[in-house]
């Protein structure tokens, strides 16, 4: 494991993305987004939303059609390489049981892709795809964080 | 739309990842991804598998269950930032049907992460998740090509 100020700092900004989804707040978004043109986002069972506006569009309706939960991104892989960082997670997504627990609704295995901007690390790519059981599924729920720098 | 070496090189090395993709051979994919114990991959539907040596033996697995078949990326878009490049496409996946044309038989977002090697540009990320019809699918069948550099 590495633990260079840049992996830090990319880990940092990937616990920003999952704390504005946690918070179901679209301009906490605005603050971890490098908000370009060509920002990527997949989500879970879609193709590729294409540039800034559109991408904060979705979240916006995502938001807006959500009950509270916990996000936690589990088994998370950082790799540096000059001005770009790629992470891999699993997010653990849990809903709030009418007891007052916790129930895990679903993992969504997660690709995000950061930039180096004057304003700190900027997600350009996120791509999130739902995790059916199977046999390779054989990382999910590692607790710990792998930090690579090349 | 850009046109740098490096932007070409990256969507020729993509190029080259489907090329093997198609051929079903395991040597081909030798010859694209980077190699390396920290080199992810993310099949439709599964978690992430972790490492070169597991992520070869997972295609070797399934180029052998699989029948012949056309694949073509489509909706191109690469964003390289210094010595690491992101692509995202859609992956058009087809079948020869009884009366030899081809059927489309899969649509598969995907987003391909490539690291600047002494032998070339070579493949560090790949996840695919499949694509459900939706109001959020509007870039599926764009055949251009759309190269940014930072």
């Amino acid at each position: 494991m590495d633990t260079t100020p840049d992996a830090r700092a990319v880990e940092d900004a990937n616990e920003a993305f999952y704390r504005a989804f946690e918070a179901l707040r679209v301009e906490d978004m605005d603050a971890v987004w490098a908000g370009r043109d060509d920002d990527l986002c997949i989500h879970p069972g879609r193709s590729a939303l294409v540039g800034w506006s559109t991408i904060r569009e979705s979240w916006r309706l995502i938001f807006e059609h959500s009950r509270p939960m916990r996000i936690r991104p589990v088994s998370v892989h950082v790799l540096v390489v000059g001005d770009m960082a790629r992470v891999s997670c699993v997010e653990r997504i849990e809903t709030t049981t009418r007891a007052g627990g916790h129930a895990v609704v679903a993992r969504v295995a997660c690709t995000n892709v950061f930039m180096r901007t004057v304003r700190g690390w900027r997600m350009t790519l996120h791509h999130g795809s739902p995790i059916a059981d199977g046999r390779f599924s054989i990382e999910d729920e590692d607790p710990s964080t792998r930090h690579d720098v090349n």
